[in-house]
């Protein structure tokens, strides 16, 4: 049965958007550039959100919850930052809107117009170092760790759903120390952080490394990346931690008293992951099928489908069998769901479930209630086989963990024969061309040659790689003495 | 050892302010009537919502997420919701700034407008029903039973932190449904959630009822409420949930089709409850030494410290002692902290502790270790008592479970004491003047009357209690016919 999606090789873009639309994981909103995320993918960010809050709990961190409102001004005490968001921010003006003369619709009031205008945060640094610099006296007070959940906006003209809208969900931590050390160690570990829920939760290889000047965060000293290879060869940038030095503190005058009573600028970090998650899952994993989920981020892990017929009593003992074994699965932890609906045939539910990525599928027929059997079908292969009905939570919990290794395998697959190293600039293009993906080459570290290959080819340098970043020759553009082995690509 | 805590008896208001800002609970941030919820009044709100989110699923609900922004004219479709909500909202006109003459700072690029303003939420029926026309054609499609937590921003003037704030954070559940009767079965069942949410985890009692035409919803044809007392004797809106009839579903054209084809509009419901709450829980049961925090939704339940000496050998002992008593609790589910600072005198510890509201305090010293005991003291009545260190998790587990029951009693037990049936309104006046609290008295059902008792004395219905609500007598004001028996009270 055709499910009527878009072949990824036809064209990837729109395979994506209509993916998205139909597994019902987003949609666009009548408000320009705003998504509507729906159940299906709200659930999956939850999961998202669960685990990640563990990770940032266990590594010493608490929630809080700072203002949406962010006043004009406090946007411009530091330079790089305002220079990076106020091309793309909106701006709260008014305070009140009265009845229009049609006495129908409504209108701003003139009369309710702030003194000073609000801009929604795009990210919370400056209200965040603004309210530090009341908590932070002394040494003392250091480390602060702190991470908000919280909707950012951000005025994108060309939006897609997931990884460009205007408004969407993130968090952003934002630590304070005393010794630059501390603040580099913070942003490292949580990059770490951030690399091994990807490769452990989204069984999405990624690469650690560091942004170059031209990519850096606006107001960091060094921002950390984990980068991913999509499928169409294209990167995409996971998550970020920046080494935010003194800047913020210097921009809001937060300094601490040391041991000795020497006062001190504060040291600063912030790092973040946002609903664009979203996207580099569905696109790491997904086929021209739909959806393939890995499983500890499915909402549903198994659907139970009874193979109902024209009799009423074997329909029920179908039944019977099927809530037993959810039973069975949902105390082993598996979270599992039964379609009992009679109004829907079968195949059309295999490709419905399919679709949505239902990582297992056990359906139960007449005859497996006689054999003592089940049918499995698993996502990932989409090979079908029969199974004994005995300690199935145990056959399924294996089968969800084989299927999150392969994954991730394929995954690392892909990268591994979508990495090239190149080892010059025509060849660069060339591989760029025919092949995409990331191509790994000598860089001399100027911000010149990275915007003119930039310029040329639409590639980027995604990152300076933590490890293995070395050159082993001269800059593939100057000839020059490179600085580093890099890794490039075009991104989304 | 002073607090420095105004008494509850001298300034209700400003004991209020002073422990929300001591204990660490939230403080006002320098935007104009938002505030910043720390980390400590964070976790509590995080308890609060694990459970609440815990209790919508197992009634069928999801989460998804909707945009922050609301198109002007989307508001004006339905006619008493814009008239509630226009006149205090934030309102987005432009979308970038730019760079000032001076080179400096930065001003509203005019050039950047928005065709249409855009509303930053004040509550989502809006949106969401616009969306929801999408979504639903036909009975199958039905019920529609989503959740979102987000921030809102209405925009008040007077504001306390956490009662009344122009952004705040919530939950606001949005269900569509094929019949009147499944709609408001629905809004009923979301008010018992609320309610069994307030008397079982905030151990705080509230009175289901109906709200008065004057104080309903704006938009939905009821209002149903919990109406919580708190300690200086004004009533508190604790959470409501709306019947909405078909009014949404008419302002946006939301239609279904029912088994027989019929085309008819949905019914719906809406139903929230906010950090609003957090004020509630404090009002209800803290006292002149801070905090006073029903067990389920401390951060910590358990502190533990060691009374350390200036004795190396004995000192690692006590810790060691509190790190094995912490194990076992933490291994029985009790949220436990160690407080090992030996920067700080145990007394001055004490104070913090309660000051906080931790409900139970375990501290070690040497003679302990010796005796094989621990002195172990209650927040609620105060007390202390050395108990044997064996089985400590079943000690604090019982004392826990009795700590929740004394509150919560207790917090009954004022409410009773504070309600009083009142037979006329020269009595009603009395008493609201000598004692407030609750008042239950008979009223005509007209909002003339309502309004004119509101004018003389500030009281307004609370609520028309689901259960008990038959006129005993005449109306208080006019003397005409009761309608109900009713609860009146000054509120926040």
């Amino acid at each position: 049965m055709s499910k009527g999606l878009t072949k990824r090789a036809d064209d990837y873009s729109q395979w994506y958007n209509e993916l998205v639309l139909k597994t019902g994981l987003a949609e666009h909103s009548d408000v320009r550039g705003c998504m509507v995320i729906k159940p299906y993918g709200f659930a999956i960010w939850e999961l998202m959100k669960e685990e990640l809050d563990k990770r940032f709990k266990e590594t010493g961190h608490v929630n809080a919850y700072f203002p949406l409102f962010i006043p004009k001004s406090y946007l411009s005490k530091e330079a790089a930052h305002v220079e990076g968001f106020a091309k793309e921010c909106a701006v709260v003006t008014h305070y009140r809107l009265k009845t229009a003369p049609d006495g129908k619709s409504v209108v701003v009031d003139p009369e309710a117009k702030l003194e000073e205008e609000l801009i929604i945060r795009p990210t919370s640094e400056t209200i965040i170092w603004n309210t530090y610099r009341n908590w932070i006296q002394s040494y003392r007070d250091l480390p602060l760790l702190i991470n908000q959940w919280a909707n950012v906006v951000r005025w994108e003209i060309r939006t897609r759903l997931f990884l460009r809208t205007a408004e969407f969900l993130w968090q952003e931590g934002h630590t304070a120390h005393s010794s630059n050390t501390e603040a580099i160690e913070e942003a490292e570990r949580m990059l770490d952080v951030y690399a091994e829920f990807a490769e452990k939760f989204m069984a999405m290889p990624v690469i650690k490394g560091l942004k170059s000047v031209n990519e850096r965060f606006a107001g960091a000293v060094e921002t950390y990346c984990i980068e991913a290879l999509m499928q169409d060869g294209k990167a995409l940038q996971a998550g970020t931690s920046h080494f935010l030095g003194q800047n913020f503190a210097k921009a809001f005058d937060v300094k601490f008293a040391d041991k000795e009573g020497n006062e001190e600028y504060v040291w600063a970090t912030s790092w973040g992951v946002s609903t664009r998650l979203m996207g580099a899952l569905i696109m790491t994993h997904s086929d021209d099928e739909g959806l393939v989920l890995p499983p500890k981020l499915a909402p549903f892990q198994c659907v139970i489908i009874p193979f109902f017929f024209k009799d009423e009593e074997i329909n029920s003992k179908l039944m019977a069998k099927a809530k037993e074994i959810a039973n069975e699965l949902r105390q082993a932890g598996i979270r599992v769901q039964i379609d009992d609906d009679d109004t829907k045939r079968p195949g059309f539910k295999f490709a419905e479930y399919e679709l949505k990525g239902y990582p297992t599928r056990i359906v139960i027929g007449p005859r497996d209630l006689e054999n003592g059997t089940v049918e499995i079908a698993r996502r990932d292969t989409k090979e079908k086989s029969s199974f004994s009905n005995e300690n199935l939570s145990e056959t399924i919990s294996t089968m969800l963990a084989d299927i999150e290794k392969e994954l991730r395998n394929r995954a690392l697959k892909y990268r591994e024969e979508n990495t090239s190293v190149v080892e010059s600039f025509e060849e660069f293009k060339q591989v760029l061309e025919q092949k995409g993906g990331f191509l790994v080459a000598n860089w001399d570290g100027s911000a010149e040659t990275e915007e003119k290959i930039k310029e040329e080819t639409g590639a980027t340098i995604r990152c300076i790689p933590l490890e293995d970043n070395l050159p082993s020759g001269p800059c593939i553009y100057t000839g020059k003495e490179a600085k580093h082995k890099v890794v490039f690509a075009r991104a989304y």
